[in-house]
């Protein structure tokens, strides 16, 4: 899970940044599941799998330069 | 969206309180989803629906008393 802080973004154009990691993810491995947009607040969640939070953080690099600013490695509780 | 820090709880306990949450969160219209743990860092990601972020925190006071650091009223970017 990933968190962006002072995002100014609509909804829209988190879905395009996203669209974009989707398609650059494959080369390293990542698969980013789904993200979530707190418009008011400005901060952008990402659930992503993959090999290591550096994966991750490559993939957002690639495709938009939009890199978090903080990632964590979790576990669903279930 | 909520998130918890500085959480001392190993994924099994995170899965222990979501029942609670659970059990008591009818009364407020809220229905916690899916939680996300990291144990490295001590950080904790709840995703539910409900009438208000507030509804969201009673349900967690109620239930076992831990109550979130940041409360995010998010859209998913599908």
């Amino acid at each position: 899970m990933d968190v962006h802080r002072d995002v100014d973004a609509s909804v829209e154009e988190v879905v395009e940044a996203h669209e974009r990691d989707v398609e650059v993810q494959d080369e390293h491995g990542v698969e980013y599941k789904q993200s979530w947009v707190d418009e008011e607040q400005g901060a952008v969640f990402c659930l992503f799998e993959g090999p290591s939070k550096e994966a991750g953080e490559k993939v957002h690099e690639e495709a938009h330069g939009l890199t978090a600013d903080e990632i964590h490695e979790v576990h669903e509780a279930e």
